[in-house]
């Protein structure tokens, strides 16, 4: 198919994958490439809802639930959003996706990674990014970054991180071609160069001018 | 198992569920039948706000992201108030269930049942209620019915209501035993008695003094 490049940033909380996802989308937007940058969940009025609930510390829910509302949100930005800008050929930057559920819900809360997988591929209509970005921290230094309240998933204990982090260590080197894990101890700018070392060849490819 | 009985209710808008729903929690209650009574989705705080966005006429909610929500908002139903409550071995009267989902995302939205079937039952824990009360009504007289704001469903055009009709009458057919069928048209205190001469046969059965 002769469609756009989806590329995610993924790591846990302070990792600075929002910034690295940020960095990316203004430096292509400046050199003329088409792209587009979605959060997830968010980015659809109906996933912002969703998104609010999800990191309201106030609010308990189950893990099956919050599997279920994070993939409310991915469905509504995979159909509204990143079908029809892939459609346009834009480049697609995504601040977390899937590798966020089986991180965060499989290995993080101990969900069936099997059936998560089964209902993940519904939601997202089995799109897979062509290039992910993991910011890979230790989870007490990421925490750290953070100067804001915590939400509901930061305000979560060290363990639970620590299991999100190793959950995104293993997807990576489970899947070696499309995961590129980057020290997010070093420098942003660093990283950013790194971040665009892996992506020009990717879009160079694709046919992007660059 | 030695658990509780549940009882859904199920219907069209302004079919008169709800109110029948209450009509036998209320009776219940009255005979000392340990009974509670929960709505689908809601009677969770995070159930209650997602319901919200569900409800709410001014949000737009593609089909796969309406099925993600109105699971995760069963996920935690099921899970913190309908199994405890069986588990006590209590009356649980629902309004609405699984039988909803079929109906309004199946057959009114066009969703495929087999998938839609797959997820709901990882989101119900494979729970089927033991009974279900389908109050059944030609669309244009339950719209008629109703006196406030139109909410997302209900704002919804006749077509569509009636599809979903059309689909409940269709499991009410495949599933005889579970699903009683009764004429939404006759007075509510009439309705309350067919109510009472499906479910009291059913309690005694299970072991409930009446």
């Amino acid at each position: 198919m002769n469609l756009g490049v989806l590329v995610s940033f993924e790591g846990i909380e302070g990792s600075g994958k929002t910034t690295q996802a940020e960095l990316l989308y203004h430096d292509l937007k400046t050199k003329g490439v088409p792209v587009v940058l979605f959060r997830d969940p968010g980015s659809t009025e109906v996933g912002e809802r969703i998104r609010a609930i999800l990191l309201d510390p106030k609010v308990k829910i189950s893990p099956w639930c919050e599997l279920f509302l994070y993939l409310a949100a991915r469905s509504e930005l995979v159909r509204s959003a990143i079908i029809p800008s892939l459609k346009e050929k834009k480049v697609v930057i995504l601040d977390r996706f899937c590798d966020s559920t089986f991180a965060y819900q499989a290995f993080g809360r101990g969900l069936p990674s099997r059936r998560v997988s089964v209902i993940n591929k519904i939601a997202t209509r089995a799109i897979k990014p062509n290039l992910t970005i993991l910011v890979d921290i230790e989870p007490t230094k990421g925490l750290k970054r953070i100067t804001h309240p915590h939400d509901r998933i930061e305000a979560e204990d060290r363990a639970y991180h620590q299991k999100v982090r190793e959950g995104y260590l293993r997807l990576a080197r489970r899947a070696r071609k499309r995961i590129k894990v980057l020290d997010g101890d070093k420098p942003k700018e660093e990283l950013h160069l790194e971040v665009k070392g892996f992506v020009y060849p990717l879009l160079r490819e694709k046919g992007y001018r660059l």
